[in-house]
């Protein structure tokens, strides 16, 4: 058995998530059936390094699986992009050791949410980019960023449907850069709770839009509660850009 | 009855090009059944700048139509995207002349061919730019626009399916830019033959390639045949960008 390391990429907006679920199109369906059919039927599970909710993208999805196959290392990437659709690809694949395991080595992730600041509807951006044609105090929304950097308790910025217990995570850094019309939300941390991202968009618009002031997140964390943060920010603006691991 | 003059935009990958065509999901007859919505029943027909092809795309098409409805200039905007689907979308709404004409007026269009130079497959540009994973001369590329700026025949540039007698056109300018793995072609001229665009991408990809020199383009211009050109190039690599008018 050889254990396989891929980057992958996809656009969200015809997959229901990364997970598998009865009749649905997800990335894990897709991928696995791949596998499988190169494996001439014998059933190959893959694990990722979290999932993807539907409509988000991946730039750097990373996945394993293990094949008994006598594959070429630097053949697999044609061999599997060549029987996937085209709205999932495979950036790379790498041999690793037995040992590696895509999420429980995952140490840190970045994820990205693209808006678009507009009030012209672009039919070229509507599954990539959050259309927000309001005013947004920029400044603002930078003052906001370090009452959310470090360790904390992220409860509040966390869908009220999640099963983890401990919602303790380390953002190390925000960086919003704006280029044109396309506003983007860099997020680096160890780990992101379910819709953590989103909430956290929503919440920061809030701020750039004057709702709030960048001094009150210091009690929306300390709130622990769901309903004290801002709406969550809808799905196609948000991109899982890159897994990092030691 | 007032003449309205509209710029609008549209991701072509959905539709089977601008023009009616009989139980097809065309451009013209989404924004004819929009208008006629507004209008109670009553037929509106739209006159465009040209035609585009199934998967051909457009940021700057523009069209005509006529209307006896009392709506501010500024309001129709907003009236024709509360009901036209969100690949297709009216940037500007302008009160004209009753004699402008979107077709007979234009003096000029400017097209751009997006190229993406990667061995990779991106999910995010498969619709929207034309891959291209071969290594590509660039500097051949522009030495071959020379030959072709200018007044000519562009017969052998023109799909041999077209109507048109006079296939004299002027083109005024052809850049080619670069920026990461995006190439982009940008021709601005008086007007285009059908297919003239593709084709004219399809064989300057040919001198890129090294497959043609850029002084064997005289030739195929005097041949004044289909044959002579290189290849068509994809239709999803095509963007209408604008037309200009006097």
């Amino acid at each position: 058995m050889h254990r396989y390391k891929c980057i992958i990429s996809y656009d969200g907006s015809d997959f229901s998530g990364y997970q598998i679920q009865p009749n649905k199109r997800t990335v894990q369906l897709v991928l696995e059936n791949v596998l499988t059919k190169i494996h001439k039927g014998n059933v190959v599970k893959v694990a990722a390094s979290g999932r993807t909710d539907a409509g988000v993208h991946a730039k750097g999805q990373v996945i394993h699986f293990d094949s008994p196959l006598q594959i070429p290392v630097n053949r697999w990437e044609a061999a599997l992009n060549s029987l996937l659709p085209e709205d999932l690809a495979v950036l790379s694949v790498e041999k690793v050791h037995d040992s590696f395991h895509a999420r429980f080595d995952a140490v840190g992730k970045e994820y990205r949410y693209v808006l678009q600041l507009s009030t012209k509807r672009d039919p070229f951006q509507r599954k990539y980019a959050y259309q927000y044609p309001y005013k947004l105090n920029v400044d603002a929304m930078r003052e906001a960023v370090p009452y959310l950097l470090g360790t904390h308790d992220f409860t509040s910025f966390c869908s009220a449907k999640t099963e983890v217990e401990d919602k303790t995570r380390t953002i190390e850094s925000i960086e919003i850069t704006v280029d044109q019309d396309m506003l983007i939300l860099h997020f680096v941390g160890n780990g992101f709770l379910y819709n953590m991202v989103r909430i956290l968009v929503g919440t920061l618009l809030e701020v750039g839009s004057g709702d709030r002031k960048p001094s009150d997140l210091p009690q929306v964390l300390e709130a622990r509660d769901r309903k004290f943060a801002g709406k969550t920010a809808p799905a196609h603006g948000l991109y899982l850009w890159k897994v990092f691991y030691k």
